[in-house]
């Protein structure tokens, strides 16, 4: 049995992570920690969880935690994991960071978008960004692993395909996302107060949000060229789910068929890619409470642009599923275990 | 492997059980039928599914059915299966039927309370109604299983201990129900049309809800006494999840303790009731996507009255959940099989 | 032109407030005061007023606004207002107090279930309970008046025509209670963070909530006698509207017809009174927006119980809504100007 | 007193019109009618009007209608309205048609969008496009007006300051649009039933929704040159509102500011326009239950896009608000009479 410890149990993602690998066949949870939250039992907490579990939240001793267990998931907010993480830790365990400190490659574009300076610069080559269906061999043999955010998730996966084979001009990128409340977290805002979100929807950080760079980084990866995009993301009054929407001009015409051909080479193997059936898009309802990312996509003929919508759970193919996938690769066990849910509905 | 069949495949409880029964390691989903939808597969009908099955749809043949499976679950509206389930059927499957045509015994009652003519009447003795903390005996040696109603569920589970051991006056039970939308199936309406029922509430079948004599009879049977209840449900804008609030007069003066040992004795050995710490009161989102029913009680000493509280995911344990719980029993493999899940929060 | 001046002007009720009052056509909002947002515009806590207010936000500093307004409005926490109110004050100004301080007239039990001691217990005899339809003639010459809380608004106003005919037995009255999130206010809390209400529902503050001894008090007044009830406040996920279920022993048989013309007597020349047809019930979509208060009520024969159903805006006919009703009954306009909206829907 | 009429009075948007013109203060709502629930009245449909109407719905006669009021509005899906107004009604009543049929001047591009002949396309020439803010001048001597639609208010009114001063290049225009569920309307529907489309989103009609032609219609009249658009709607868990999102390429490098000066010079007099203030975006519950249009934009230096964010509430100002507004300017009375509600929040 894999020992796991997850750092951050409190929040969103780490609650996902904690009902994920409780549930893991060949994993056990021994040691979740909180600074908030310390002492208390989880099951204070998050109701969900009573007569599941009796474990008690201890304080972030990550040092320690290392000698204890073999892989550590982050679920703390940006700016503290790269001060806590350090090569003596990544000898003891694996580390899987859902936070965004090893997630862009460049210092400087981290420095610039996060404003901050990165507590441990020279981790940054060694960390492995996890996005499993692009990265599965390099995850492998990680000691770091970045797992990639919610948006960027759901954008490269749709996008990929697009890139690598030249299909889209690739300074024509524009994605509008939108986002379930979950995105937000569970610290209190006015602007995630129940009577300020529901019934509402608005943009935010309009051309400015932090998944930008880490988009641009994967697509440019791929194309081995520079692409830039515009990213704008929307709060929508559910739950749970992202859905993007990707608008990029054809470099030349093509049909339906043509592009679907390449999302199906680039994704034959791929159990958690779900290409839909022309003229069925992605809802966020169908995938929600899974690790699937469903993608389709329509060819606007008037204007010669294709139109990709895509469709994840955020807090799991875009937080805890994807970690545990990860996990899978890292220890060599089937990568869909313990994540193969039925999406659930109507939930 | 336990080999099943579904009628009534494509309503959310026949979605549910398909979706729990598939992921159940001992059983598999053989046959699924729905008048409506037949020839299509069920992938087309719930987005949810795509790649996960390719199973078609078939027409309700339920003698044919009858050979070929193990047991046949029926999720069909009331007043069809009493006219499609015979001894015959009987002979080769087990039934466990999600509708309401087996759950009264008295036949009077049910053509008051349903307003139609019951088509089995003979088989009403036959039944047993499968509500597995109490009944687990005699299911194990039932042909066909009255599932118990989502209120119902709720409703019993909360009270019986106190009629039990006597504790309430029996003629002060009034059972005030919230049940999200779910509860009042996929089939269109206006009440359910989204911009209808979302930010509102209502109370509906006030006095006059079918759930009522199903109460009372689980309730008489426990108290060896007739005993009548007010029960008024109510539409909450929400998918799912059910609560019940109870209040009845306590025929003596009792603590909390008091009461909370009868509970404790009463449901010790129950892995799917949960009794929450004083003062920690069920709310629908903690036991949602789960089987469990959880169940707390204030002391009303200024009225030296109860009020019980308990919640349930009305297609789970109100339903689909319940109904595999039933299976298992019936065929003595652990009860809580492939109905473990933590609840899924926020969701 | 009625002088008005709004403290605690950007809380929930506080800015439906300062949304009837600059609508109403007889009077002018001269000053809006509030301790956290002092010095910002209006329209910078409140986005809807864009273009409409330029208005700033002062300090409180109720004794210099008593000098310049023929009418205050508090919206505070209970608490406050009865540390601030004083003779002097009350011989400038009309004070309407939206609070709790003075809606108690026993001093003992303000502080029992408050817990707090009254800041000004000489003020309770004069301060009339602004509950319109019931206290019209001392509303006209009151100084001081105590707007009542929303659920007791609900739950007096559906109850007091039997109690005053003596149709219920005192002592079997129990109210189940539901209310959109912005009864809880506009303050951060777990409880209101949008993904821990949404798609859930609650009980809360069983057999303790504040409103409890409000309606006792009211309708022990009514009956001449000690009223004790049961009282179980739930949040429901949408924002606005309150729907209460009462349930009460009738003392005699009575048809529907009976109980029936007792209301439409009672609340003959009431406009915000709206009595619904038989069978037709009240859901909060239908007074949304509005100050009305609708009621019906179904006789569960079976039981020979009564069950009365009411709804309201929280916010309006429970809050601000009747505080300018109020303010027209005091300075002897029309009750109904600048509160005859048309319930709005779907919104 | 105007004398109006509202031809399929029972939908949302009749519903929206008939509550802006009851509370009207200048015109009295003579005849309603709807084939489908002619003989109710119409507080029967619609319970908020309890008390407030005993208006008789009747058949559409719409001949004999147009001899008795002076203004009809029409609110019938599209293909009816066409088939309905003839010159002879024309001379004896005003028509405000919120339907599609004579919004597009070019009928081939009619026929083409909607998939039917349109009934009288000798009126198209007549009939006056009705978006008060760009065409008040011909709307004042009209006879019929296309009111337009909601989707393609809130786009046209956000771009058109953009066009005209060939601030964008005009092939690069993507609108990716949001809208509340109250814009398909109170026919059931399985898209529209509660639990299919609450906490989900979903892009629906990709790159072919029937708004895009008159987008793209008026843009191109106001470039002086041909526009083409990618439009793509989306269906956001919540009753009302629009948020649209709007992208395309500076044709130069401009400021914030620059292009600020633009929009409040076009804007100047426009009492429904609210531009924010820099920084701050639209969001639908700052508009919602007004006629207000939200706009405000921010540039993406590092792609040299502008992203233009606008909010209205699609059954006011994208429907029934802005056909009253039409209705004020035929009668020459104050444009904002009858629709100056300030937005209502929390609701």
């Amino acid at each position: 049995m894999i020992k796991v410890g997850i750092v951050g149990c409190t929040g969103y993602a780490g609650q996902e992570l904690m009902r994920l690998l409780t549930m893991h066949p060949e994993c056990d949870v021994e040691i979740i920690t909180s600074r908030t939250y310390k002492n208390m039992n989880f099951n204070q907490v998050y109701g969900n969880y009573t007569n599941i579990t009796t474990k008690q939240i201890v304080d972030d001793e990550i040092e320690e935690l290392a000698k204890k267990v073999d892989v550590i998931f982050l679920a703390l907010p940006h700016g503290i994991a790269s001060n806590k993480i350090t090569n003596k830790i990544l000898e003891h365990t694996k580390v899987i960071d859902l936070g965004a400190d090893f997630r862009l490659k460049n210092l400087e574009e981290y420095e610039d978008w996060y404003g901050m300076t990165h507590g441990s610069p020279k981790l940054l080559d060694e960390a492995v960004y996890g996005l499993c269906e692009l990265k599965r061999d390099k995850i492998k043999n990680a000691s770091l692993i970045a797992n990639p955010g919610c948006y960027t998730t759901c954008s490269i996966l749709s996008l990929v395909p697009l890139i690598k084979n030249n299909i889209v001009d690739k300074n024509s990128i524009i994605i509008d996302a939108k986002s379930g409340v979950t995105g937000a977290g569970r610290a209190l805002n006015l602007a995630t107060h129940y009577t300020e979100c529901n019934e509402s929807i608005k943009a935010y950080k309009i051309a400015s949000h932090r998944h930008t760079p880490e988009i641009e980084q994967e697509l440019s990866n791929v194309a081995d060229n520079s692409v830039t995009i515009s990213f704008t993301p929307h709060l929508v009054p559910m739950n749970r789910g992202i859905l993007i929407t990707a608008y990029g001009n054809l470099t030349k015409i093509c049909t339906y068929k043509d592009i679907k051909n390449i999302y199906e080479q680039f994704y034959k193997n791929e159990k958690f890619i779900r290409l839909l059936p022309e003229g069925v898009f992605p809802e966020t309802k169908w995938v929600k409470s899974s690790n699937y990312c469903d993608i389709n996509f329509q060819i606007d003929e008037r204007t010669n642009r294709i139109i990709v919508i895509a469709a994840i759970d955020n807090l799991i193919k875009g937080a805890a599923g994807q970690a545990v996938q990860n996990m899978n690769i890292l220890f060599n066990i089937d990568e869909s275990t313990g994540i193969e849910m039925i999406p659930s509905f109507p939930i």
